[in-house]
């Protein structure tokens, strides 16, 4: 057993630890407020590396990017979302339809830079450590370096929005995708006029926040725990905080 | 356009950048380190929150946290994952099947906390929206919840490891997840004797960082850009100081 203060040897300062809660919480997924200023190439390489430097199933680094600029590809995928996204209206019924058309749902054109990042299910051969049972480790990964992407571009004062409503072939049509190279996310990416204090679905009224303290099940679904309540305390005291912004220190 | 100084105005200081960078880059997928110090209740709540406050398609925070610390849970978990392993091992071939059984691929039994994030693909209902065209969407939302979850923790000094070699079904029983929640990650978390200063597969010799700016297409797959050299020497010298912890401001 440790003394109390070796368990805190490697945590960060209560100051830095704010800053990086405080990162999680401003982040966005934005839609409308991208300006036309282009990207600085410096900035995107940090961006770039802080998602090279996410976590990888044995260490497979499955992800590349293809950067978008040219404004007739993304023409190009404009269409290809505007064709989906019609189909998805129509997936909904009656005021949630009408509340689904009235919703901004993506910036492509807007935008300066569009960025797919892509997992090569095959980049180190048929057997991948930690990828055997789970061939899906790789795809999460690929998601583990668009969130850290995101919440770098977030630091650096960058917006970015993750457009969905493709059919996948499209996407892999215009950017010219090998057949073993599956595009996980479509990002708009750009500086912004600003930032909202919440996600906008929230504040439009789409859906609302979920009391985390309701998600936790313990040693099994649905399962209890002696502790437990005292652990759903914390659980509702860094929640507030959090809803307003503040880091749950 | 905005003026330059303006396309600043929302981005982190340089000293709070550099904070997340070094954040992103301290983070390690811990095997071996974990010592057995309990971690204290408004710890686990401040990680479970920046977990929360990741972003989900159509704001359905699809995730739940099945919290394990009975012992015996813990050991069916290791069993599951034991047999798994010896099926792992026996895909690879030759110098590289000893490699792979040199290797620690997890602190299931040491590490006081277990936690299991999983993904309710029903949670909005049978349309999402944003995941109309991509069913995945939901677990790649979950993904999110993860690498957030990760990221926290390391600023927290806790070290973190993702255990992936298992049968799903194996999860799902030991759990007693219902039919409709998927497994996504199950993750070893405690606070740890040191965190190394390389991915531990790298200082193994088991796989190495590739090179970013070979990663990078340009408007389609293999496609070129006049100013692509810029921004791949930018890459060059980012990933140069990420490599050595430095953040790449």
């Amino acid at each position: 057993m440790q003394a109390s203060n070796a368990l805190h040897a490697h945590a960060f300062s209560r100051e830095e630890r704010a800053t990086i809660y405080r990162n999680m919480l401003a982040r966005r997924d934005v839609r409308s407020q991208f300006v036309p200023d282009p990207v600085d190439d410096a900035v995107l390489a940090r961006i770039l590396t802080a998602a090279h430097f996410a976590p990888s199933v044995g260490f497979m680094q499955p992800w590349s990017f293809v950067l978008v600029r040219d404004p007739a590809v993304k023409q190009r995928a404009h269409e290809a979302f505007t064709q989906a996204n019609a189909e998805a209206a129509d997936m909904f019924e009656g005021a949630r339809r009408e509340a689904y058309k009235s919703l901004r749902l993506e910036g492509i054109l807007e935008a300066p830079v569009n960025l797919c990042i892509t997992c090569d299910r095959d980049r180190d051969g048929p057997v991948v450590l930690g990828r055997t049972h789970q061939k899906a480790m790789d795809l999460y990964s690929t998601v583990c370096a668009v969130q850290n992407l995101w919440l770098a571009a977030r630091a650096e004062g960058l917006g970015v929005g993750w457009v969905s409503i493709f059919h996948k072939a499209a996407i892999r049509d215009i950017l010219q995708l090998p057949e073993r190279v599956m595009p996980v996310a479509y990002l708009c990416i750009g500086h912004v006029s600003h930032f909202l204090d919440r996600p906008e679905l929230e504040a439009a009224g789409w859906r609302a926040r979920l009391p985390l303290d309701q998600l936790i099940h313990f040693d099994c679904w649905d399962g209890a725990s002696p502790s437990g309540d005292a652990l759903k305390a914390h659980l509702r005291e860094a929640q507030a905080l959090a809803t307003n912004g503040c880091p749950p220190l």
